[in-house]
């Protein structure tokens, strides 16, 4: 594993974890977590357990003791890392972003294409039970034809106009703002449920223009990033998207919500309420119909049996574990895991087609 | 009518609308109200469109020209005018309590039995268009046999020590507390949605024993009634019931809840949220059961064609038309209607028992 | 007042019930409906208790012994109505839609001005207690600076494609779909809650293109109004909002829901719970911080003095009762209530920019 | 370790999981598994990373090379186990229930706290972090005096008769039905939250009286445990509690709820929202009273660093590495941690006073 930050913590759970909960046909070995500052990563070590540490990524993707490679570094370095571990014949494992941009993720996809690898992003929500079992209901056809998709993922940490210019907000360091950040969840979740976007028309705004220099507290730097966008669009389907995604939503913490009409019924998935999902069906009669509030934690439901008895709640970093049991599974029968770098490719594309639509004041195709 | 405070105003805003909202097989005239006070019965009779007022009763239940006695006077003086009308022959609708205690309750009974009037008791929640369906579901048998009744009905106006000692908090004026003001509300319920209770034990508690004198705040006096009471009981049926009534639950102003658990489903009714019924079925498919939040706002549910579009909400008033339109289609059918003085009755049979479980600190088996 | 339709019974029954509920400064004379067809205004006459009836509206509005006109008729006919009343000097009410469009809109809004009477727009929702008290919340400063608006009114009774193709979905009849019809509630709204809206972009979608004909129900017509639309914009204060009002949202009986986020705290209000109101405050402690959801019917919130005990709901009706409390104290100290006819014509320009924008593809500057 | 069950997995976790979460003095080494079947205890000890496994717990507790005993056995022999490790000078962590009745938790309190060590019992739902946050709220004394307590722990997996007669249904394996199993939990919340409990009156229920044998399901044995359990109570400090505990409320998976009413305010928690915590106070202004939905996700909540960013939801098994947590900084302080074998006996003690009551029909006093 390449990196060792938010996201190496809870891949390094991941590791540690899926092998204990779940019955797998692979063991995953915690062979060698990878990082630039020594002494950092070899804490990382330590605690999460891995066999060695290195700090060069360029050597531990030619070893050859190593089958798979996870990259969960800072954004700018995920492409490249992606194409050396590939041109090695490593599967590869990539936190989301794919890349910084369109191109960027093209040359990613091309270059595991070519390498006839398996490939997999950490697009870690798909994997929660409650949006697995929707896309399940969806499957079952208990949805109909698909007319609506809204989705939101609201945050509200950002209002405070003394919270310093951080990295994630200067564009040269971060590639993106909320947008990148976080809509790209939303979409992804969208895709995943309903299939791809045709067009969009879209804005981004930037409330807090001037923030505090963190080395310089007494000067202000210009953000260069949104803090909040929208875009409403049409899916291939036939069917209106409304899409929101922001910083600014004072009293949200992580309001991660999607929810989709059909003709049949309709359901909400909402990561405030992370092991639940809300389905409405027109089949039941017509005095008792209602939105049911379905506890995801029963044996019936996605990845449940691998955990605890019925009725007890999972929470965030096991939709990591999920992902990777699926990884697994595909790695042992030689299929190509879902999301991967196509999902990775294809979110980046609707993010790029709201960036010029929003710069152009008009539509957008996709594709 | 006989009595113009909070319920002569619902009752009056009942017989004012129960025509306009529906089609009925007979047309209320709202004759002659009455109170003590002839400047207040005249300034309700203005206000809410009667066609005269009286400020004796006796005179009122002799007139010819009345087919029906509303009872809407204080608590203490039900059974008299009750017995008084029905011995004139006329319907009887009377507000709850029935009385003082059950031998009152019994001596009224009695009286319209003899008289073979038409009786109705104005518990008025059992009209709520999602209680009535929840009785339907029941009717239905999708909930099976049924195991469990947990009811409460929480108030929080009255933990300020400074609140005076009111008649409300005066035994010999209102003759009980919390357990004959609200908590008979949810008995009244659960013998509508499972039947009679066979035996119970209780508790009733006066968190603050003495409050100040309304004449005299200076000086305080003791406060003679519950502020709360709870009981356990076994239906006649086999189902356990759990019981709670109280006005210092802070923060809940009229949480009159219901949930009842059966073989086959189960239901919650919560004036909390008085146009909705959750509802929970086995015979859902497994992976997407879930308890159903039914809005009872459409033509398909009861009493609901008579008000607006699908979807918009009803309030507490209209319980009381609701009742009105049940007497107004048992009165054209010579049938009796319900609830009636009977469930008066029984209900306060219920009371009692807790009353005196209370005293003696055992079960008591009740009839 | 003209008209007998739902909106007919809605204000009658305001008229009706106004003065009881509440000690205001005039009382209303329920003097005479009027309508196109004899049979049914007779009808409504006598139900509803209004004195007289009549057929022609171009007499009526010409009557000495009338102050205010209510215009309750089919949408076409609201402007010519106004203007002739107006002439006369009859004080206004109208339902809204003020017009088909802001031309004849403005037309309107020159003749009351010209007339110098009053004037009022039946938005109703503005006067439930819980929106008022939203707005309370914001004029108390209690959200700080607006960033975010978002609001949705979610129906799904048209996704049957069986349902024919009715007058409402004519345009040359309804003069617009969701769009007009229910749309414009939630840009009613946000403009009372946040002020005047910029430059928008949107689309407008009809899913279901042709229907059977009601006269001939084996042949279909086309659907010339939207079952949907969306829009974008930004606010003149700079925040950003997100809208989207539907027919499809399958198992949404009437979701008129807004959500405001500042930068010192957030609300939001929702049909669905038409009595609660959800806040948020940063100015609480950080470890208790939350969403409260506050029950909005106790005495010290808007119009709640009025009914009845605390925590007892009022329903959908009682909006038209509140909006008329507040026309009965602005016209007896002689000032303008709101919402009016302008705010009539200011949300018709936002429609029809919207119009515009989905039509162009490009966003669209107002006003 | 000792036993390798259900309870067994979940400590493991704790063990593997509380020094990489947290930086804690002590470093936990999971030396030894202990379990009566050696393929059973060697499979658990590979996937968990136990370094040594053993089958005899007798030979365990007398190794010099351990210092924490870890009970997580069948009920039944918790007790033995205790004493025989607490002789040995180790510190206990012992899973719930202490023992089968009052007389041997006695012994287990008596032998601990002759040899001096600490001790403490696996009542982990004191350890999420939302009930946490309850116990802070009332140490702050923002709920002021207390006044209720209305618990219930509800499940639903036992109403089909076909349901076999496992060993939790005989009294000879389990000691109790869901009393013990799921009453003791909200009996330890209860206790944590407002103190100790005074006297009770209280009754048992079971409602399917016969199931089928196991070994031979064509006949029918006698279940010998309660499938419901209910009581009334006081406690020391003068509130009212109403408590429930039942495996027959269908659709209720695990709905662990318990709700406190105080002068000042008031609080509901529930592991059905295992991440949210509900508060109510009367400090707050009158018109924007109501009960905050406070998401216990972020930094200044308990526990909450050692996890996620702000917002993401922690699971059931992360209530154990809690309290692992507080076993760690309790013993490198040498302070005794909470809740240990004294709440065991005490939870014990009211146990016993519900089932004597329910035997006698009377109220019991506790202690």
């Amino acid at each position: 594993m390449i990196g060792y930050g938010f996201m190496g913590k809870a891949h390094s759970n991941a590791f540690l974890c899926a092998n204990k909960f779940f019955e797998l046909p692979v063991r995953f070995n915690r062979k060698v977590i990878c990082g630039r500052t020594e002494e950092t990563v070899r804490a990382m070590k330590e605690k999460w357990e891995w066999e060695e540490y290195a700090t060069d990524w360029k050597q531990v993707v030619q070893r050859t003791d190593i089958d798979i490679v996870d990259v969960a570094t800072p954004n700018d370095t995920h492409v490249p890392i992606v194409i050396a571990a590939a041109e090695q014949g490593k599967h590869i494992l990539c936190e989301k972003p794919l890349g910084m941009n369109v191109s960027e993720c093209r040359e990613a996809v091309n270059a595991v294409n070519k390498a006839g690898v398996l490939h997999m992003i950490w697009h870690n929500y798909r994997k929660s039970p409650s949006l697995t079992l929707a896309k399940q209901l969806i499957d079952e056809e208990r949805l109909g034809e698909i007319y609506h998709v809204r989705a939101e993922f609201l945050q509200g940490w950002l209002t405070d106009p003394e919270y310093p210019l951080a990295w994630r907000l200067r564009k040269e360091k971060s590639g993106s703002g909320t947008h990148g950040d976080i809509c790209v969840h939303i979409i992804d979740a969208a895709r995943y449920l309903v299939g791809e976007i045709r067009e969009v028309v879209g804005m981004l705004e930037t409330f807090i223009k001037e923030r505090p220099l963190p080395e310089d507290p007494k000067h202000k730097g210009t953000v260069t990033v949104d803090d909040m966008s929208a875009f409403l669009c049409r899916f291939e389907n036939g069917a209106a998207g409304v899409f929101e995604a922001t910083r600014f939503a004072t009293g949200r913490k992580a309001r991660n919500r999607i929810e989709v009409n059909g003709s049949r019924g309709s359901l909400v998935w909402n990561t405030e309420n992370l092991n639940e999902l809300l389905f409405f069906s027109k089949d039941d009669p017509g005095h008792i119909q209602g939105f049911r509030r379905i506890p995801v934690t029963e044996r019936e439901h996605p990845y449940m049996k691998g955990y605890w008895p019925p009725g007890h709640a999972i929470g965030y970093e096991h939709t990591f574990i999920n992902e990777l049991v699926d990884f697994a599974e595909a790695y042992s029968s030689d299929k190509m895991p879902t999301p991967n770098l196509e999902d990775g490719l294809r979110n980046q594309m609707v993010l790029e087609a709201v960036l010029e639509s929003a710069a152009k004041g008009t539509w957008i195709k996709i594709g």
